[in-house]
């Protein structure tokens, strides 16, 4: 085998690539909208055309919701899954996107060339660059240097309904020796990086009642409790003067940073400043003990997510309200257990309520942090490949959001994952004009190929 | 005169009285909704023909919106102005109540009979109190006791956007030595009151600016400052731990009580768990060291009304607003200052706010408190009449609400108001089955005929 080769396959059918990605775009795969089950149905199809293409055993297999895509290729080494979804985001605000969504484009930006449209970086570019330096392997190879599965959903915008099902019903057929996700991004737009703490979520809902309708705060105004009080002393009872959460047992499972990760995340220079400031803020917020990649990496957090309650339309009606509503969020950490800091938010909540007042919890749920063992020496193979392909060196980093699947990859097939993905900060996945950049795709394809290569 | 004449001629007259007051609440004037301007100008065409029935020179006066009705009476004695609202609220929800809200029907209930229509409460029914009471008085005596103005609006559910010009503008010809207002209630249902101290009212809303986009909470949380626990903290701040407001020179220009209105107030034996019980709860909001009855008549409060922020709609949404909102009111007696106050509200709230947030302060107006002084005669006369129409002690009472023409007739007019008005607290005003009880319309009617006859 030659990587050089294989390269410069990738280069040399650059135009094509983007041909074949431009084929998926333009199918408007939006899994939450049932007038768009058709097309679901449709993108799985082309997928498994292509898949079939290379040499894949691919097939769409049914499920309650959208078709899943599963493809194996045999190979001389260990078993890899990689997986990638299909489905895309709605498009509403139809009217706030310059073009079509789903007639994508090439545009020169001030950042180079962008491919525009719905899912172009969320996820189908993403995933193409996993199928495309597939391609470019056999085309040089013959054959791919690993025995790999791979698995796209067609539901990941839609809370994945159907996965955990699919999982757990053919856990025999998936279950691989390591996980691929292609579905996250650079660091700072420009450093490879490779997700290796996933910050797990517990999503709770309060709801304060207290007068059984709602008042004239004129009428019982001061004498009659009123519940929005009753919330903002919770929520400003929620953090301490140091930025602490004060849930009792909070921190519990909170584990410090191993200090080589501490070392290399002081190594990338995150610029706070530049990241507060892209979004019109200038101070760090949160924990005053803890660095800002920390924060948003690593440490635990408390966020109110919604409040309502009372009159908020136009004007003014001097109502005292009989109900206040917050949602409110919790990141978790390292051993953090949801169910136990559940307990704690409750217990909490009730220690706040005056005596006529109650308060309902109807969410409560929630998934604990996920954190990949990287002594899979693939992980540093991986590394390495990123790093010779962008020139500088990828980081292990952490990941403030969730990404369910790694989860579900760990618990149901009990797999780690190699998170890496080709994203920048403003491609606008969710929202209106939605881009990739090209070299995200170029760079990804080839980063791919050199991951690959690790194995033979 | 004979009173026992004119009190008998009102009891043998109530089925007519019950009629002329059902003919008025079949017009549906609902001020607010143009499609029922000719409503109003019917309904004020009503009344010009009853007044002048009873030998008012009455007449319907233009506005830039719904008409007035102007009318003047020749009597003896001293002038009055008595004022009422023709124009009713809206009836939505429809489906709510259980008979066409412009039907009015008798109904029994266990609390006697009632008069069921959109309009019987507030304010036709109370009205008519005072007209049916002038039509028994001509009846008996062939003439008025006093000089006699009366001023019926229409605008009073839609804000009175006429009412200041319109007194301005006529400002000598509706000038008295006193004004007669029935807008009002009963105490507790049942004990005849006089409101002599109306609350004011400043309205706040602020709007708190953290980021200047919605962030995703797993990507920015922790780090980036969240406008709702900004805002969670300025409500909590609002009041201390004894629930005394913290705004500086808040409590400026708030008198105590005097002791004969503390002594007569204690008299009342206002039962404030049957009060908070009534609406659910149990246990007085409020300054700890206050009576209910002084937090609800004569006590300075600060109310939020309404909070909204973030993702409130089903599900979740991990979103990291960029603002949040309150509508926050605060009820003002004594000689506080709106003005002061609002300022001194702005300095918290900016005292609060980390220096990458910023507020704005889109309402921020409001009426300083009106108290009625007490020193006319006719005061203690028109008490008195009501004692003996109800057989028991009339009080002078407070009003948590504003209501803004008492405070009007004293800047523009330059006379105090007595506010006597005979609704119960169930009366369902603003809301679905609005009612009015028998007895309120029979003995209010005897009630003002027991006041005119004290002005003879």
């Amino acid at each position: 085998m030659s990587l050089d080769q294989v390269l410069a396959r990738i280069d040399a059918d650059l135009d094509q690539s983007i041909a074949r990605l431009m084929d998926l775009l333009r199918i408007p795969s939006i899994s939450t909208d049932p007038a768009f089950a058709k097309d679901c149905d449709h993108a799985a199809d082309w997928l498994v055309d292509e898949l079939s293409g290379l040499g894949f055993k691919a097939s769409k297999r049914k499920t309650p919701g959208h078709p899943m895509v599963v493809a194996h290729a045999d190979g001389p080494g260990r078993h890899l899954l990689f997986y990638g979804h299909y489905d895309v985001q709605p498009v509403d605000p139809l009217e706030l996107w310059d073009n079509p969504p789903f007639e994508p484009r090439i545009e020169e930006t001030a950042d180079g060339k962008v491919i525009r449209a719905r899912g172009a970086s969320d996820d189908k570019g993403q995933l193409m660059t996993f199928v495309e330096a597939c391609r470019a392997w056999i085309a040089i190879n013959g054959s791919l240097p690993a025995r790999l599965t791979i698995l796209f959903e067609g539901e990941e915008e839609s809370g994945s309904p159907s996965l955990v099902p699919f999982l757990r019903d053919n856990a025999d057929e998936l279950r691989a020796e390591l996980a691929l996700i292609c579905d996250t991004g650079l660091f700072e737009d420009h450093i490879p990086a490779i997700v290796t703490m996933l910050r797990g979520l517990l999503a709770e809902e309060i709801v304060i009642t207290g007068p059984d309708r709602d008042l004239h705060s004129g009428m019982y105004g001061g004498l009659a409790r009123n519940p929005l009080h009753v919330l903002g002393d919770i929520i400003a009872g929620l953090h301490d003067e140091h930025g602490r959460v004060t849930l009792r047992g909070f921190y519990d499972g909170v584990p410090e940073l191993p200090d080589e990760i501490r070392a290399q995340w002081q190594g990338l220079g995150f610029d706070h400043q530049k990241f507060l400031g892209a979004v019109g803020l200038s101070d760090p917020a949160g924990e005053t003990d803890r660095t800002p990649l920390e924060m948003i990496w690593s440490r635990p957090t408390c966020e109110v997510n919604g409040v309502s309650g009372g009159y908020t339309g136009e004007g003014f009606k001097t109502v005292l309200p009989s109900q206040a509503r917050a949602k409110i969020s919790f990141r978790l950490v390292g051993d953090q257990d949801p169910e136990a800091i559940h307990r704690s938010f409750v217990e909490y909540v009730e220690s706040m309520l005056p005596a006529d007042c109650k308060a309902e919890f109807p969410l409560g749920h929630g998934a604990p942090a996920s954190r990949m063992s990287i002594n899979d020496p693939l992980f540093e193979q991986a590394r390495k490949a990123l790093s010779d392909e962008w020139g500088k060196p990828a980081a292990y980093v952490g990941c403030g959001g969730s990404i369910p699947i790694a989860g579900h990859f760990q618990d149901i097939l009990g797999m780690d994952s190699i998170l890496a993905g080709f994203g920048r900060d403003d491609d606008q996945i969710h929202s209106p004009n939605e881009k990739y950049a090209l070299e995200s795709f170029h760079k990804g394809i080839r980063s791919w190929a050199r991951i690959l290569a690790t194995l033979t």
